[in-house]
């Protein structure tokens, strides 16, 4: 009989990831942040950005690809514009301090930007944008990272699943938030064909050779989202925040240089704030208006709801916000894996 | 025997439209920028946002859609955010206003961000991304307008077409220009498949019962790319500029409110400043490494060539730079017919 999920309460699971960043070296600010991230991506019902990710950070500070007491330093550059050396910083801890950064540069300036440079794992960035939200802003976030994608035409990887998110707050509909990869289709997913013994539909993942396949268990690479389209805005994340900060990754992964293939992320956070503008009241009871027309178009397939942007995950979160979030098996036994390479026993 | 296509050079078209809008009114200075903006959409192969437009703004600026002579005006907001009151001043006029004032803002603050308020016909917005790259930046443009495409999972028109524009300066390659719309196949594309009685591609457009169909002869409203991707990029781009303005057209336009099916559009510009990262010669260096890269993966079809966003309308540009501009006879006669309606005749 397979062994069914446990499920664990949000507050419990989060001390439990605290509790393994803080022996991993980490300080409890920073610890608390990543737990924060995971746990958000857990609650939204997006488990591969949530603390199954936990044994590879711990991998990573051992073998120093990640840093737990990280040489972090925000430069402000110009007025609007700030850079986050990460030094190895886990992602959420660069990414949160870039968008905080931008935040308050965006209070002064209208605007705000803050690149990141240096840094892992960036987990689901949604967080990132929606802290702007939050603050009554709206809220721009991209990451590249190792390519993991195909791009348009190319055999094999070529670019990595960029992901965008973008924030808005509204008045009584939470904050409509987009938070998408560039990729027609996630490895979860195929992933998931694959155990079910299920096609692929045409045009979603190259196999190991680096070609087209519609066959799930020889499936290795994701394509990009409608064509060109998918793999041009990877490669202009790519552009506009590892080249921009000098420390490009597609280039040296294709060139094979040294440490061209280590994971690495850099990233890139835009506040813009809306009192700049007009009254933020006015504007969240527009967006209300204009999301709610939105729900209210007719669905193409009677008796399914039309969505919006984030709406799945928001519900998600409430359930398991009250349920709790089921961890399967495997993940815990990593877990506690993860948990006593650094000294501790969560299953007790 | 069909008519063939008269082929013209690009200054004598340049100066045709430059004629037709300054006898329409216009100031000489932005009869030159608006056939600036379409002229550069013809050399690129973009005939759909060529010089195909122009009656379409004559009869927009007899109708009062449109302003010949409008009460342009751009209000510094904050240091580096503008908002330029279009009062319905052409698209390439209003947009190219922003990306100036954008530019401006992010050589002192870094990132410079102006909204468009009130505009009509935007025309190519690749155009004023390049601007921005021209200034060694990288620019961002995003537009909002009339509902034209599927939302995803709803029926009939939901939202735009809404186009995105990233520009970004190289050494040796031009500059790397993706300038894309959020849906899965453009409008000319269907009437081509119309024309030659091919099938479209399953997801593709919906009919005017706003159902889906592959038959490109039924098909009146394309579809979103990537499902609740590309749907969702469009209605964030309504937020961020039209709902960023109050200046709302998603809302009105499903409300049915007055003149909420009027043709209009709102419209934002980002520009980054290389240099406040660093080095711009290091910068285009090291985009030249990049697309080197990708440009040398091995293609998916022995001998199709792998392209770069851009590649494909910059040597269309060279090349009608050089041969001229072809124009169907449709298009001329139409062009002959709006210049008679402003009293001129470009036909002599």
């Amino acid at each position: 009989m397979a062994k069914t999920a446990r499920v664990v309460q949000r507050d419990a699971l989060h001390n439990i990831v605290k509790r393994i960043f803080v022996a991993a070296g980490c300080s409890d600010e920073h610890a608390t942040v990543v737990a924060d991230v995971l746990l958000w991506a857990n609650l939204r019902g997006v488990d591969s950005h949530g603390v199954v990710r936990v044994p590879r950070y711990i991998e990573m500070f051992k073998s120093g690809e990640a840093k737990a007491q990280p040489a972090l330093k925000t430069r402000r550059l110009r007025p609007a514009t700030m850079l986050v050396e990460a030094g190895g910083a886990p992602g959420p801890v660069a990414l949160q301090t870039a968008m905080t950064a931008a935040i308050e540069a965006a209070r002064e300036n209208g605007v705000g930007w803050a690149s990141v440079r240096g840094t892992v794992h960036t987990g689901a960035i949604g967080y990132y944008a929606e802290l702007a939200a939050a603050q009554g802003m709206i809220g721009v976030g991209i990451v590249a990272g190792i390519p993991n994608m195909g791009y348009h035409g190319a055999r094999g990887a070529g670019v990595a699943t960029s992901p965008l998110a973008i924030a808005v707050p509204s008045k009584s509909h939470g904050t409509i938030l987009l938070d998408m990869a560039t990729a027609t289709i996630a490895l979860g997913k195929i992933a998931q064909h694959k155990i079910r013994g299920l096609p692929l539909p045409e045009g979603a993942a190259l196999d190991a050779e680096g070609l087209p396949t519609t066959d799930a268990a020889k499936a290795v690479t994701p394509l990009p989202m409608a064509g060109g389209k998918g793999s041009g805005m990877s490669l202009m994340f790519e552009l506009m925040t590892s080249v921009l900060v000098g420390n490009p990754i597609v280039a040296p992964f294709h060139a094979k240089a040294p440490g061209g293939r280590k994971h690495r992320q850099n990233a890139a956070m835009l506040a813009i704030d809306i009192a700049a503008f007009g009254d933020p009241g006015a504007f969240t009871a527009l967006v209300d208006e204009t999301v709610s027309v939105i729900k209210a178009l007719p669905p193409v397939d009677a008796g399914v709801e039309v969505l919006l942007p984030g709406e799945r995950g928001a519900r998600a979160f409430a359930q398991r916000q009250k349920d709790g979030i089921p961890i399967p098996p495997p993940t815990w036994e990593a877990l506690v894996e993860a948990a006593r390479a650094v000294g501790i026993d969560i299953d007790a």
